[in-house]
């Protein structure tokens, strides 16, 4: 029995699967792209059917397309939508410049279906034609940059959210903390005093202006293409098509889809690269964070030890009782491995030409797969570990006792020259500077204390917001 | 003659050059820091003045600060802001972590102007006491993160009138040349009509994008740390301090300055981030489309020389009449350089550790350089060049009709498959598609020609904007 | 009946797939670290089984391990070596810091194998032991590391082969178009005669000189640092240890590898960003290469078109007939993401602290994927389409007469000013410089095109070597 | 009195300070470029300077330029290269693709020299002419490359010795402190013991071997493009020159210069990447390295304390008696911009189109930068502050025993499970694992603490070498 079909196209046959919903230019891509071997963003492959089901219906409402192959087509994409035939997307995430391949893959699926179900067959591309109806008024150069927003905007909201529950554990850990006293540290050195609520606070504070960033890039993100066809320039499409599937899709998705400038959404990648930043600037925050958690865990003898982030599984294969903050060494390697992300959407974005940008399709998954990462990451770091945090309140009142930074306190009384004086005693003889403050008769260790209770509350959150 | 005074800091001795207004810490970094030989930023230099100029106000107010000393610091202050002493400000680029040394620096030169004014002497530091009263209720740590803010909100609006004053250029020579047809080009091979001006006008579009991104920017960069003093917690600091000096910088600098998560501003590089982020948005597409018009411009004979350059200096030692766009190859260069320092941005802004960010410097240098750099590379190629760009239209005559791409209009009237065997033809014998249309009696010449035409200007210009 | 066995580890009770040859730790990663969904890189799994393979080889032999183990490990190690349960290894790139997680991965599956071989059964872990016997003198910090360069060393022939196979067409091809002479193009515009083959035959010699640059980074690579076990001072290792395990790991995969320095070895990164960097300098080579045959190839009536690549599928959905250079815009894709990849490595690499780097899983597999993406990309440009280029040798000579820059020529006989005026005449009247020279009488036609095949051919080639 | 003169070039008439020893060209250049205001780098204009010396030389040789020129260029650039004038060489860093202002500069304060020497005349030009005689058999794109080869030749020994400076003085410090047993820190835990010393010999190790990594790209660095002109392909050049100027540029510079493969030259800036590319890898370990450091120095009271880095200067303007590592804190500052520079660098190395990288001159820049800043920062770094480094060996002793990882020096007595015991009991009580281990009568304390001693010293310095 015959494993194959033979298609043909403007270069000659091909042989298809047998049973495989797509064709010969699919089959064509299959073959000439063995390099990854992943398989399409799920995301990205459901935007890309919703705008075929979009076009479908736009195109039949000036009378270009009949309803008859409309309807077939729509429910082709309906069918796809809720979850069917998704292994038939089978190109891989490097392929044809533009995403060429990926177009005509879906283009195929669809018009099989179709046709399959109006009683035709597989490979016979009638009554319902991949290029002339299911691409009508389409263009790769216009349909693969509007699915790729699409896509992001799926993800969008889970990314949002993540970073938006790591920030609310924050702020319930520094309501939780606010009078943890511990010592600042600035230089990694002994500073003035704070709170483990004020630190956390700030990290609260930050990610939860990230989270609005993220969601700042959002309506830039929501003006599409479609209608541009080959050029930007809508050759070949229907009346009002732009303004009619722009609004078609904000149907399907939900979200506030329009037409924006047709020449500029297939020259410029300029609003993935914003998406891509604000992802970039997310990621330096929480590698950052991760470290300071990280280090602020440190020990639990030969370190800071001032939090303890809950185990989750054993530390070493070799050392026995060993601990490790894995979910944040994760969570540091995810942000790495992102930032490498947008180096290469940056790349891909400044290699735009004329009327297109090919490098689309790369673009596309390196950002899909720097989203799903990290949002993956971000909620199992706050679901396993953070959630579980621990302060270590005596090693916290400990250190702030020791610190010759305390010196500090006494600017404004005696001034910074005298004051270093008390420091550089404290450092020289290891005793704490409230001992030096009592022995100078500067002021007795009741006072100095709360001086200390009252520096570390200080006057932190002034200000702003997200 | 000595040429040398001596001075004491809480380390002992330092020799400073007799006729400094600087002082003995400043002595030391520059000895300390002989790395790069370039002075800082002059924006961040005089924001950094008005930061101490607006402390002595505000800490006047609640009676921290007596009016002789607050008046001779303003007074010294004042000076430096109308141009003078600028060669005092000597500490390298490179310098301690989190910029004391250049905190100081500002520090000693504020106090020996007012003491010598007062009647005093350099290096005395009485009565205005470098740390004890210029720094009043300041640190390095919330002084340098609000001078950079400072100096970055300074360079904005050049930069930003810069961009937009490209991005106005390119619209009105898209106006200008709406009627000049062309082939567009999709993977640098022939694709459909669209003319000279549509892309120009996609270039403007995006660029005013990029101009409006910047701005965004500008809200955060408004909110500042100050009162945040050493570790956030605003130790030290006189009552409504932070308020108060946000107040008196609003005032001297025009912008709407206020206090900010003062924790956050000095753990976290975020909105610096996210300005070199929208300025690494904007290298991207000046890199593109640097290098779209350097290859409109390619030629006069060997290339497209769809447009032409104007020429600005002889282009080889070699070649006899050759003229380079080198104006744009300026500006692709600059921008790889921005793109570079955002790179270091990167780094820097998740380097910081707990309390504090010491990379702070270095940060804020790289920012400055990318936007005074790419600003005046905008002005210069905006100028020099653009404003000078002549159109070929005749070459871009002779491509249109040239173009086997023209088979797309066929399209809609015969199927994709057919026209794809009028595309061939083309191809294989080199005659126009016009002619083969002509001949397989599809169309007549002048109405193909009518469709060629009205294909260009298609519906480009849909939606959206800045 | 049930799914799941229970197993035990120092933080309690776990559910582990019944069926499965791993256990409780791999288990408990496997629920930790729901991020990317990819399963670890094929070599890597392969060359950490190879290490305790040569582990237990070692220990054996100074009485370490009784023989009964040794041989049951060994054979387990077979086993997988030789293709079966690679299923089993089922923890995401994304982990555990150092790997810890995949270390006992491979402890476990290797000890269950060995066990039920020896009648016992899985998840009892007797007599095999996964920490004392299967881990023994070993440690996630120094297999692991070691395991990555193992599984470079795997893939870097295959990239190194590719490079060269694409270097040897492209010399293939410059040896038969060395005498297509055609203009040169710098700065994008016309400049003196070279030929397609000069061309081509730069593009090999930088590619195997890229090649050759790999290649150097291997010694590097050979040197591991097993026997550092948990922190590079060789706790519990058995005597001579690194020596003969090193011997063992060259005897099993044919590379010459050593002990190197064991503590440098866990806190540094550096050999693999030698590597990383090299792959980095290549990637940029193929960009650049890849852009130039994209655009000689450009047209083919609107661009240069002075080379054709072989048509591999319909370019275009939309515009029929359209071939489109869809395999080095593949590579142009895939060089940027490994240019991210590059970018993600660094970032990981500067992140070691004090004893150990931890980011090294998701380094690992930054580096496997862009060599497995790199090398497949290569091959398939290579196969696909750089081996049935066609030069264009009528629309190469066409431009070679039109270049305003053949005016160069002249330089010795007339000088640069002169033959400026030569240049501009042809610039502005749009005649062949050769006319003009012939109207000048400054020399005759035919002389003049010797003079132009002459300048083609040139010295080219003078030099140095790979 | 006129401050200008008039020369004219092929585009016109141009203003030019009278007393300037630069010509039209050069003015032009500093008209169009005020860009960064940074003159070009010293060791350029000396490198491009050697090349016009020794062009002159070799061209005099064959008899294409008389001896009294080339007397008269060869003493003009020997003045130069003394030390005078260099302030005459003023275009931009940012300027002309490929760099022909630079080049033009070069010619003409060369030929004004010349001329003016031998009884002419400033802007006249004559006898020697800057295009014909200067520039004779040059390019701008033969010489620019060259000269950036020659001027990273001559920092790149200084580079080196600043590196090999630091690394000897972690060999001297790592043999002092070989036994400061303390504990080891994996994942910032604790970890098993090891000493002081071999954490600096595993420092002294890498940076010896990243050392060797630069010297390794000079042989490839030594070959240079000369004698390709205009496009690789030798036109208008002398016989033999390539050797010719190679064996004049050998003799100038003690180096073993060489002609290349003259089209490679000019097309690719490969060696000049590899070079970025090893300083990126040595400016990662030195990231690492500083961090490390300052970490190690934290506190004094509130972090590791393990090292004491030398106070050079206060660390705050508000907290006295701070001392910060600011001498790391600057390499580390300068590292980042390193990495940065190295990211330009590669998005410019990629950027060359077909004949010729127009990038050159700000990727000469953004090279030199790195090379110098970094050479300077190492130096600094290591005379201030890593010489001067104390160990606080109690501190180091006192964590040792607190470590709880010690429980792994159980593992080949007990087994891992049992150690884990031990060490889960000290966690809790926080009692040492000596006592435990003395209490369960495993081991008297005695005989624990010889072997953490043991333990410490491990077997370490196994291996190889860079």
């Amino acid at each position: 029995m015959n494993e194959f079909r033979t298609e043909k196209d403007s270069l000659g046959e091909v042989r298809v699967p047998r049973d495989a919903w797509y064709g010969a230019q699919t089959a064509r891509a299959v073959s000439n792209f063995p390099i990854s071997g992943r398989a399409p963003d799920k995301d990205f492959v459901l935007a890309h059917v919703r705008i075929k089901l979009a076009a479908a219906r736009a195109n039949c409402q000036p009378g270009w397309l009949p309803e008859l192959k409309r309807d077939a087509i729509v429910a082709a994409c309906e069918q796809i939508l809720a979850g069917a035939h998704l292994d038939q997307f089978v190109v891989d995430r490097f392929q044809a410049g533009a995403g060429t391949s990926h177009n005509m893959n879906s283009n195929e699926v669809i018009a099989n279906l179709a046709n399959v179900a109006l009683g035709g067959e597989k490979g016979r591309y009638s009554p319902v034609n991949p290029n002339d109806d299911v691409n009508m008024g389409q263009s790769t150069n216009d349909t693969i940059p509007t699915a790729i927003r699409l896509a992001v905007l799926a993800k969008l909201p889970r990314l949002v959210a993540a970073v938006r529950g790591m920030a609310g554990e924050f702020s319930r850990l520094a309501e939780r903390e606010k009078d943890t006293v511990k010592s600042g540290r600035t230089h990694l050195q002994d500073a003035v005093p704070t709170t483990l609520g004020q630190e956390f606070d700030g990290y609260a504070w930050t990610l939860a202006r990230c989270a609005a960033a993220l969601e700042a890039v959002r309506p830039a993100l929501c003006e599409i293409g479609l209608g541009g066809s080959a050029a930007g320039t809508g050759l070949n499409t229907s009346p009002d098509y732009p303004d009619r599937v722009a609004a078609e899709l904000a149907a399907l998705t939900g979200e506030s889809i329009r037409a924006g400038q047709l020449v500029a959404q297939m020259q410029s990648m300029n609003d993935l690269a914003r998406l891509s930043g604000e992802i970039r600037n997310l990621a330096l925050e929480l590698t950052r964070i991760s470290n300071d958690l990280r280090l602020l865990a440190s020990g639990p003898r030969t370190g800071l030890g001032e939090i303890q982030l809950p185990p989750v599984q054993p530390g070493s294969s070799i050392m026995p009782g060993k601990v490790n903050p894995v979910m944040f060494e994760m969570l540091n390697q995810v942000c790495f491995q992102v930032l490498g992300q947008d180096a290469a959407v940056s790349y891909m974005v400044q290699a735009g030409q004329l009327e297109l940008n090919v490098m689309m399709p790369a673009l596309g998954s390196a950002l899909f797969d720097a989203m799903d990462w990290l949002t993956n990451a971000i909620d199992a770091a706050t679901e396993k570990n953070l959630k579980g945090i621990v302060a270590n309140r005596e090693r916290c009142a400990f250190f702030i006792h020791q610190s010759v930074a305390l010196a500090t306190l006494l600017n404004t009384r005696i001034g910074y020259m005298e004051a270093a004086e008390v420091a550089k005693e404290s450092e020289k003889t290891g005793r704490p500077v409230r001992d030096i403050v009592a022995q100078r008769a500067l002021m007795d260790a009741a006072e100095f204390d709360a001086l200390v209770l009252a520096a570390a509350h200080g006057v932190g959150s002034g200000g702003g917001g997200g």
